[in-house]
């Protein structure tokens, strides 16, 4: 996990995924737009049509432990597989509530209350998945989650938000936005 | 612990802070520069005689605990204490080997093994101080940590810094700079 990597995600009318549909599960939504394009390290010009962008890096884990790490890494893939031809985007923000616990308190109720993790292994590697925070660059959200998969496992995915939204850590987010989007360039047949 | 503040160190010809000394500890300093000024939330435009500028901002706790986070709002006070004439600057990096651990691994060293809490309990109230996170936006530095403290305590200063230098958590710093000042505006008569 070397030095973070910027990630912008920008909505408007290019990039290789189509916007299905933007819903707003807690607080404010998102402006709808046509496609969504995702952008490496390096500065990004306006692109035509733009209707937002959402910024921020990888970083190094915050809660998960070595063994915890280990079986991830074991099991996951990363984004890109040329079948993953559904995508989410879900921007979160959590309420100073829970910025304000303390490390073993927000620990607690991440994993040992909620599962976190042992709920995602649920569905590797059929889900792939990117974390990307953006809470110590300011901005309207503190995590801007990714996910990839294939059609065929789409109801697994909403399986898997059912299960996270219904556990004691989401008590503590007080915005999300559900983003669901198609791949529909040619760079795949899936 | 609301949102991120914003802080911005500039070293120039302006602010309260005379610069009396910039040493580079481990890996490249930073140039020398006559004063330094600390500026709080919102775009910060040039200073005259602008050297260099480091940004960050106020952060969530990252492995302090409930019962450690309790101990130090007891003992600590914060910056601005009339009678602190004295302060450092010292930005630190850490390695890639440091951001690879779990979130596990790196609690342990930080606290189990080097004692970085417990050692700068030893030092409260006279040496207060400010953590700021900058390794998510990018920029040469992970933390800029800010110290104030009397005249008179300079010496207990430097005999934390030698211990935490000594510890297992100081061989993942990989550049660190120690930028001391004196406050010589007016403010107060300390």
């Amino acid at each position: 996990m070397p030095a973070p990597i910027a990630v912008t995600f920008i909505a408007g009318r290019t990039g290789p995924w189509s916007v299905e549909r933007i819903e707003a599960i807690a607080g404010a939504g998102l402006d709808m737009a046509e496609r969504l394009a995702v952008l490496g390290e390096g500065p990004n010009p306006r692109a035509a049509g733009e209707v937002w962008r959402l910024s921020g890096t990888s970083s190094h884990l915050r809660y998960t432990r070595r063994a915890e790490a280990d079986i991830l890494a074991a099991r996951q893939t990363g984004p890109g597989r040329p079948e993953d031809r559904r995508a989410a985007l879900i921007p979160i923000r959590k309420s100073d509530a829970w910025w304000s616990l303390a490390q073993d308190e927000r620990r607690a109720i991440f994993e040992e209350q909620s599962r976190h993790i042992r709920l995602g292994l649920d569905y590797l590697p059929a889900i792939a998945r990117r974390l990307v925070h953006c809470r110590d660059q300011g901005g309207p959200f503190d995590f801007l989650t990714w996910f990839e998969f294939a059609a065929g496992h789409a109801a697994d995915f909403d399986a898997l938000l059912a299960r996270l939204r219904a556990t004691a850590e989401w008590t503590y987010v007080e915005r999300e936005v559900d983003i669901r989007l198609v791949r529909t360039d040619a760079v795949a047949s899936g």
